[in-house]
């Protein structure tokens, strides 16, 4: 199974895309879409809209995990970072690809083991889990890594969930 | 000369298309792009995709306005309109159509000439410059009419200060 973890933004959108043999993770890529301020917010997201489908089409992931947004940052930031989210969110319902949503906590607490895990203590975890040693830069692309791993996690718990249904 | 407004929404996107000829405005069409709850996100961001791109072509604008989003509400809200304003911005832009962006104090002065007209104000004076005299519902049909109409009203003023600088 692989999934991509997409953390939004106009100006730099992190992602890592990540391969999961029972529970064994592997890194497959990560990195950034970045766009400069030279442009109008308009033609950022449709950069952004090539750049995410690039990805889709060349790493083709079977599911795309996404932050939910819970600011306590200034309102125009979750404009901006909102109208981000909304190119993330109708590029993967147009590839087809499931998409999962969590709150920063999930993936804190499901990365760590601990909901109040610094940043750097999830990005330390993201690492070793993947057996990345060389630090991941920027924080956006780790944070896309530390997305799809949780992203692996929720889904295996949702089919486990799936069998003990049945 | 054909501006169309756009007032953005996942649940319900209000437009409005206008004709000017020379002073004289003329409504085109109006309406509004509504999404049900029983969608995910992503779904209704695709629908609001699809349905602005059906308008483009149908439509032909030669503008597209939208505003600015200033928000007192609450966070959540502007992530969501964020969201839909990133479709808008991003469909506009893959059309080629020029995006005008403005204030709600700049649309309602410039369609009132009165920075603190009250809603009900705009919509009426929208409609004695349109020679509409159907109650135009929902409001969010209004609003996209509203800003169809500075639409016009900017692209003019920039023509006469372009022509002033020459």
């Amino acid at each position: 199974m692989r999934a991509m973890g997409i953390d939004p933004g106009t100006a730099i959108c992190g992602f890592g895309v990540i391969d999961a043999d029972g529970s064994r993770l592997k890194p497959v890529t990560y990195g950034t879409i970045q766009t400069t301020p030279d442009h109008t917010d308009a033609e950022r997201l449709v950069m952004l809209f090539d750049g995410l489908n690039e990805l889709y089409r060349k790493y083709k992931p079977d599911v795309i995990g996404v932050e939910q947004l819970f600011f306590n940052r200034n309102v125009t930031t979750a404009i901006t970072v909102g109208q981000a989210r909304g190119i993330i969110l109708l590029t993967a319902q147009q590839a087809g690809i499931p998409i999962l949503e969590f709150s920063p906590l999930q993936v804190k607490q499901g990365v760590t083991g601990y909901g109040r895990a610094t940043k750097d203590q999830v990005i330390d975890m993201t690492m070793r889990l993947l057996g990345i040693r060389q630090k991941i830069k920027p924080d956006d692309a780790a944070d896309g890594l530390a997305m799809a791993i949780y992203a692996i996690y929720s889904s295996h718990s949702m089919s486990l969930k799936r069998k003990v249904q049945l």
